[in-house]
């Protein structure tokens, strides 16, 4: 979709808010517009059209042709003492259509061709139970889309199937589209209904009505059929599916009578919608007589207008109709009017759509909610953006990505309060600081370090939080990369008054603090501040790296801030993700193993919150420090040693079996209510900083939180983290009244981390019995694990 | 599996009947044996023992781990006021398993090591519902298959998972054995049941078991289960899947004590069977008191001896017990035989084995049916072995592949038939040959062409049917290969007496008959011969070869055999050919997309014969020659010129449209009660060569036919095809009473012809109500198809 003035944040007619990119579609037009109609559309306050590719002389010739077939039959079966249509004459070639002609085509290369929409002859019928109808009508569809091709036409909009039944006529439909999108370059939107609406579904003139192929018996049993919500959406994945998710493929989605339940709106919200196409009918009329949206549909508009891609929209014969086109263009072509005259003409229209329901949708359009704080320009951009995961332990970061870290307030305001309350209640509990001894009882001061310290921002607050409290400190700020330590130098001097003592060093490999004041004594940390966590918390290794500093926190009552972090799942449904990645498997083979960071956007969650299954689970949980027992013994006898020797430990893999204790294994059940497809699993994570000792239930743990349910709660507008995504090598699709079990495990050997996922599909058909129907591949991303 | 000397039929001692392979497995067994009792065991009919991998020092080891694990945990609920078991520390470390010393195995390198198979401990529980318990049993299995690994072990057994549930423990193990088959080399293979005979399974000694970690509820909730016959399978289904079909995991698999119905047998028949097990109680006493097995089981062991890597037999908990063989084993040290002795001792022990159970394996073995002329070395060797499929139009074939396909009596006697009926009735038809003209009208000659002829096999047929009917004829054979041809001038010098008139040519350009005695005129073809059918029928481009030499038949009366023939397809579970075809993937990236010619066998037919619904189930059919109303016009107008010039017809992918009649697309529906998957499709052909034209129904048409079902009855012992196989790229999984919906096409353009597939799986879940529950990708073998 090409970046239009008003949504180019570069351009200076940038606005706001969404954009409204209206056209309009004619389906009783036969002949594409002449120049002058088409400026009068865009006078209209239309922005593009669409245009037939073939015309009445052609379809007359296609009719005349099976016409012919059909009469061959029928002389073969006669000399044979047969009942037409009994036995077909199975050495009897099917019709082969005849190329066009040029009065086949009003269409020409034109001016305005590239922003003409084409319009395939809405009289095929690919899956048709007729198979020669069915083949004629493939042969028109192919012989349209390559002749619009060739014209300059850059997409055309194909009637969907006129079916959803199973399996039958769809996977022909599916085939046809692939079989153009293959032999030509234009873009194919399908036009879907959002969902079939029993008894207001138009019987459209395709060649299958014309020659009488529905059955009647069919039409009745159609008629009688419940309401299938889903049934439209299944047609399109299914088409989408046989087409490999090609990126030139997309949806014109016909918007309802009745808008739909919210489930539905969400599913297609993750597709690639291109249009929404509105009918006059789902307007209703105000007390002026101007056509206006019901609340439901607006709110579903609105909705649909916030996608990064925003979808255009189509009026379908709603405007100007050919015939007062052409009395117009007349009217204009014969008087002659001067350049001058008719610029001026086309302001006053443009000032005043003439066309009520463009009108309508103007007034929608600066209705719209502006932009919020999470919606600029660079947070848009990064919807559904995949970028590949850090290595933080092994790659040094560069000063510019910690500006980008260090930018959000709402991380940093709390870890500070964390540290805060933390120095209050060890105030409160007259708690032994590690830095008093019995030799010097007296001394009073909090042992605090900070662990990757990066360019300082949690040194700065934690300053401040003493300062705050009142709490005399020792600090250490401990830091790997050898450039962010200059800058920590720097900062110690300018604006710290040289307090901090910094140590060059990756934290595992830390001697402990040297007391100040105290010749040679290494003492313990009372408190530990780390900010290790990623998207799904331990990914990028904070529980190994904590584990290998830990034997230095002062016990029993020494704390780390994060105190624990869990990592939480849901499975989700993102076409454009699954072949965004699918793409890039050529250059990447293990595109499809690894945990991307991205921001979620065009997804949808497929599970439903159930009595004991909510939409996010909790896979697994950390808490710092380890217990004492055996924790110690693996930080000293096996910590770093591990690595090159073998000790008597565990046996994971070939491994040592060091980290053997910071694996995890999950087993999670997701329930779905409707079918759909998922294409892989959402990650997050949530963390307690610092959780009150005192017991008393009376304050609220400091928390940070990305899962969607609880960052408005917990740590509102922060943008630190984007989601992890866990994909899946092949899409899977489930039934109606599915559980999704997942399995997810977190190993580790001596020298990475990675996951492992598998995700089983079970499907209940009645009350007691539960079928299983599909399985994903074990997927492992041990090839991209997260070196330690 | 090594070949062993009566398998190999380069051997001598080759037999021509299916090999007992006898071992023996002691569950009670702590110790591996020592050199002399294996030798006994040897001498008792045994081929093979199993061995354990640790010994009881080893698992008192571990239970001491999990016990002082448990009492960590319940000495911090109590700090807590918890009861024990009501919240985990989630800061206490699991257990991890120390590596093994010299005191937990008795197991070293010896000289029988690579014949021993090693069998882990029976006390794992690798999907315990206890987390820790799965943990340490996991740690146990890599310690133990790490150390089989070293020791030379070739082969370890592991129990197979001890419940079949949904989704929950299953995957877990399956995890297990993919990480133990990662870091070993060794093979591994799964002790599965058949099936779960309810309250017939014994409850092993699992560490859950010791630890009471089966509630007694879940317990009674399994023996109140229905017999879930497919439970066993579906498990392994997911483990092997998990584990990505490798080519090193195997079954190991325990007959049950009622044999169950022939769809199970013939699922498990598909599976890498590496052991069939067999207990003390599944035999049965005769009169005598010697154990005997009932006619299922025989059956059963029966077919499965059929396979190309015969399972081997054990005998588990049969045979010497430990005690016994220590008693023996000093009996023999403290006599000190002689080696003469010794030797003498174990000859007698050889002729007459002294365990009733091999006795009696024995007494099978000899009465296996001998191998019949279908399972010569030769023919069993082509059993699921992927061949490429041929290029005939474009290859020309060698010498040695004519004669192979010469080779095949069956089918010459069956077109030698067919033309001797067309012969037979032409004449009592009183039908005119074209031969004969107005000016000529005595001329009688038949005239007859072979189109493809090849080394002439067709031709001596025709000259014989002539011969047997008395009919005069003219014969031409035209062949492309130049080299085939120069063998068929030399054969018509020597054989048929320059009878024949041999051209050079490409049928599709060949000029037609000149006819002899008659200077320049160019005649029709009365009988037109042709073999260019392939195991698809139309696959080698029959079609297309005979529309473009049938201008040349004689109209109305001139004939072609074959006359028609049809596709024919049905689902196959193939797990070896799957795996075949992925581990070619890397070197041929169209290994998914190619038909491949395969003499199927070790597979599983999914579908049940329906009403409606057979379980081969016709594709397409071919008639020739096509309807001359404009078949005719293709050849004329549009044969070989249309690869160049685009004529006014037809648009199908940017081709011309020229061979578009010979497209065909089918959509089939079978039908499986019992769940499973399935890999791919098997296609098959039939033709009919000749159908009388007398229409009294007295005369039966002549047939060839490759379907399973009437191979037997149309031509039996016909060699010459062997089954097409259309595999899929993933297997596609489907629960019981569902619905396989197959969608194929034969596609063509100018160029080539090629096969897209497609398969659907739709599940019944109540008497009215069908639900989708999977589909496969749309293969194309476009990128191989075959040339025109």
């Amino acid at each position: 979709m090409a970046s239009t003035g008003p949504l180019n944040p570069e351009s200076d007619t940038f606005e706001n808010r969404p954009v409204f990119y209206i056209g309009q579609h004619d389906s009783s037009r036969r002949e594409p517009l002449t120049d002058d109609q088409y400026g009068q559309f865009l006078d209209s306050g239309f922005r593009f059209v669409t245009a037939p590719i073939t015309n009445e002389h052609f379809f007359q010739r296609v009719v005349g042709l099976y016409k012919t077939h059909l009469a061959e039959q029928e002389q073969w079966a006669q000399q044979r003492g047969l009942t037409a249509g009994q036995q077909a004459n199975p050495s009897l070639p099917p019709p082969v259509v005849p190329t066009l002609t040029d009065k086949d085509t009003p269409l020409s290369p034109s001016y305005y061709i590239s922003s003409l929409v084409g319009y395939a002859s809405p009289w095929i019928d690919l899956c048709s139970p007729d198979p020669h109808i069915s083949s004629i009508s493939r042969q028109v569809l192919n012989l349209e889309a390559a002749y619009a091709n060739f014209c300059g036409v850059r997409t055309i909009v194909v009637p969907g199937p006129r079916r959803d039944e199973c399996g039958r006529g769809v996977a022909q439909y599916a085939r046809a589209i692939q079989e153009a999108l293959v032999a030509n370059r234009v873009n194919i939107i399908v036009h879907m209904p959002m969902y079939r609406e029993p008894g207001l579904e138009e019987k459209a003139q395709t060649l299958s009505a014309i020659f009488d192929i529905e059955k009647e018996a069919e039409a009745e049993a159609e008629a009688e059929k419940e309401i299938d919500l889903f049934g439209a959406w299944d047609s399109w994945h299914t088409i989408r599916s046989v087409c490999s998710y090609s990126t030139r493929l997309f949806v014109a989605l016909r918007i309802p009578r009745r808008a739909p339940e919210k489930e539905l709106q969400e599913r297609w919200f993750a597709e690639p919608l291109h249009f929404l196409t509105l009918g006059a009918s789902i307007f209703q009329q105000n007390r002026a007589g101007n056509p206006t949206l019901s609340r439901h549909h607006q709110d579903m508009i609105n909705r649909y207008m916030r996608l990064k891609n925003t979808p255009w929209l189509v009026l379908c014969d709603v405007g100007p109709r050919p015939e007062e086109l052409v009395a117009l263009s007349k009217k204009m072509a014969s008087e002659y009017p001067s350049l001058a005259e008719a610029t001026q003409a086309r302001r006053d229209t443009r000032r005043q759509p003439p066309n009520a329901f463009v009108g309508y949708l103007r007034y929608l359009e600066r209705q719209q909610q502006p932009f919020s704080a999470m919606e600029t320009p660079v947070l848009t951009n990064f919807q559904d953006w995949l970028q590949p995961p850090l290595q933080p332990l092994a790659d040094n970061l560069e000063s510019a990505t910690y500006e980008v870290f260090e930018g959000d307030p709402v991380k940093y305001d709390q870890y500070e309060k964390a540290v805060f309350e933390a120095m209050t209640e060890w105030k409160e509990l007259k708690k032994p600081t590690s830095s008093a001894t019995p030799e010097n009882p007296s001394n009073p001061e909090l042992v605090v370090t900070v662990a990757g310290a990066g360019r300082g921002p949690l040194v700065a607050r934690v300053l401040r939080a003493a300062e705050r409290t009142g709490t005399p400190i020792q600090i250490w700020a401990l830091e790997k990369n050898q450039d962010a330590y200059v800058y920590l130098l720097r900062r110690n001097k300018q604006e710290w008054g040289n307090r901090v003592t910094l140590v060059k060093t990756d934290m595992r490999g830390w001697e402990g603090p040297r007391l100040q004041g105290r010749e040679g004594v290494i003492g313990k940390v009372d408190i530990l501040v780390t900010e290790l966590l990623g998207s799904f918390g331990d990914n990028e290794l904070s529980p190994e790296c904590v584990d290998g500093i830990q034997s230095h926190i002062a016990r029993p009552h020494g704390i780390s801030i994060p105190h624990s972090y869990t990592a939480h799942l849901s499975p989700i449904s993102t076409p454009r993700l699954y072949a965004d990645i699918s793409s890039r498997v050529v250059g990447d083979p293990n595109a499809f193993v690894t945990p991307w960071v991205v921001r979620l956007f065009a997804i949808d969650y497929v599970a439903q919150k159930a009595p004991g299954h909510p939409k996010f689970q909790q896979t697994w949980e950390f808490v710092h420090p380890v217990e004492v027992a055996r924790a110690d013994d693996f930080a000293a006898e096996h910590g770093k040693a591990a690595r090159y020797a073998t000790p008597g430990v565990g046996s994971m893999g070939g491994s040592s079996g060091t980290n053997e204790h910071n694996a995890r294994h999950c087993h999670l059940t997701f329930v779905c209510r409707a079918r759909g497809v998922i294409h892989g699993l959402a990650g997050f994570f949530e963390s307690v900083l610092y959780a009150s000792q005192t017991g008393d239930g009376a304050t609220a743990p400091v928390e940070i939180s990305i899962l969607p349910e609880q960052i408005d709660k917990k740590s509102k507008d922060m943008i630190s983290w984007f989601p992890i995504f866990f994909p899946l090598k092949k899409p899977l699709y489930f039934p109606q009244d599915t559980e999704l079990e997942v399995s997810m495990w977190r190993q580790t050997d001596d020298t990475k981390v990675w996951y492992e996922w598998l995700v089983e599909v079970y499907t209940w058909v009645g009350p007691k019995t539960r079928i299983k129907v599909g399985a994903s591949d074990l997927h492992s991303s041990r090839k991209v694990g997260c070196l330690m």
